[in-house]
């Protein structure tokens, strides 16, 4: 059996695991970054955490092929270097892929943490099996992946898939990019608080405050009220959907997908999105893509991060 | 030197050339559809006129690799066969490309128009030298072809690119498709026609008479009243020009591919067209990928349906 490692950076915690031949994990335990420290010592934190837990899981390292870095920010897949890392600049033009693969004595592999989850997906979860595969998050942001012919798509710069800066409305909401109308604006963490509020503000009624999450409305909130029967929660839900299903139409026109796997926390809520997104995806788009293309919630959920940042390397050692 | 055939076929007129391996074209002519003749009448005057072609060529057949045929329509490049044929529905169920092969005596390969062009473009044109190119026709309605890595790709049942088709305004113009807001709504001939009658019917001074078409206001009569300096005709191209803009910036956030060729009669009017459209994506789309792509004029102009429909050719044999 062969075993791949996963490492899940964020800015301020780094989820590591082992992932064996068919996805399963071995093995996983979560770090914290420090960062006070310098690039150079973040890396070899990394790295040393990454062996720990290799020496505790009693895995040979030979039957480690390699590992998966997924990573948030600005980088570059091909050389391995982190570009951009918004909060912790110390890592920018640090070739993370190399420096970590030097400490671990196998070789390392990095991309952007969407592309690492719409591989996850397509190896291992709700996008196996299928050959032209966009993964979406929705989360603070709204991020994409795209996989067409079976091979991960990354674009000119390594930018492909920022389908949250696909515009549903030229003349709409302007977003921080410069862009208006862009998706991200109406089903991003802010647009579905404010859209929600805005209708709370109209005066209509709402269970929200039994459900508040860590005294606020957020999207995770408001998809537990409406879990729990809130109307308007199901309500802004429903139409958080739509919009999803908004994009998905154009996407489907110009892409032809197989399959749209859709990720991050709101999408815990299921088919309150997933159901009008599939319906308003339908009644858009033009009928042969429509009926060729899925709507799938993710698959793999928690383990999103490792198991999608270990496939990062399952999809340059093995397919 | 190696030889390919390239029939552009149409509803009403087929247009059949020779072009060498470097595009450039060594005999064409045009022929008519019989529309009232069955099926496979049709395949084998086809055939029968690519042969007389030939003949008169002086080019051993021996030396003619194979033919692409571009079709409008329904259909599947795989398998070589025409689904929907509006016009000539005699066709529907035919396989084009295995009939006008066997006639022929060498291999046929069969796909759309608009993919027919890009490939063109890609091959020989304005996109050589280029891995991921999207190729845009501006005509009565408005294609896409997408060639990615140096691929074309067509998606799960073949309808990848219909990017006339990509919603600019979700709340926008109904489509007969059954969208809102299409892109093709717009800028296609009826959208640029009935957004300068609009202006007109304003009371906005225009010397469009001068430069009628067939007695008829149409993008090309507007398209040269602007060449001469008609400000209205001006107007109704930038605005063109800045939708059309809307709609790359999307597709450059998404797809981050690195040229836009943009061809169909419309594109003749050049950069009155292409600066606005040049200067929405730059304002429009994330920097990075606006950066990266390109925006030009198709550069194969009449010829573009015979050395496209011959790349087809080139795609399946050369590269």
């Amino acid at each position: 059996m062969n075993y791949y490692l996963g490492i899940d950076f964020g800015g301020t915690e780094i989820k590591i695991g082992i992932i064996d031949e068919n996805g399963s994990i071995v093995t996983k335990d979560k770090y914290t970054t420090d960062t006070t420290k310098s690039g150079a010592e973040i890396v070899a934190h990394i790295a040393d955490c990454a062996q720990e837990l290799i020496g505790k899981s009693g895995i040979p390292k030979s039957a480690i092929k390699g590992a998966g870095i997924g990573s948030p920010g600005l980088l570059d897949p091909e050389k391995g270097l982190l570009k951009v890392v918004t909060n912790v600049p110390q890592l920018n033009g640090i070739n993370f892929a190399e420096g970590i693969g030097r400490h671990l004595g196998f070789p390392a592999f990095l991309d952007n943490d969407v592309n690492a989850m719409t591989l996850g997906e397509f190896f291992f979860g709700a996008g196996k099996g299928f050959k032209h595969v966009i993964g979406l998050t929705l989360g603070t942001g709204v991020g994409g992946g795209i996989i067409l012919d079976g091979k991960l798509y990354r674009g000119t710069s390594f930018t492909a898939g920022e389908i949250g800066h696909l515009s549903i409305d030229s003349n709409g909401l302007y977003c921080p990019c410069g862009n208006y109308g862009c998706l991200e604006r109406y089903i991003g963490k802010d647009g579905i608080v404010t859209r929600f509020k805005a209708y709370q503000g109209k005066g209509i009624e709402t269970g929200i405050n039994d459900y508040l999450d860590n005294g606020e409305i957020t999207p995770k909130a408001i998809a537990m009220a409406a879990a729990n029967g809130d109307k308007l929660s199901v309500e802004v839900l429903t139409e958080t959907g739509k919009i999803l299903g908004i994009a998905l139409a154009s996407l489907t026109n110009v892409l032809n997908p197989e399959i749209f796997v859709i990720g991050g926390g709101i999408a815990n809520a299921g088919d309150l999105i997933l159901e009008p997104a599939r319906h308003e995806l339908i009644k858009r788009a033009y009928t042969i893509p429509a009926q060729a293309v899925k709507v799938v919630p993710a698959a793999l959920k928690n383990d999103a991060g490792i198991v999608g940042s270990a496939s990062i390397a399952v999809a340059k050692l093995v397919r």
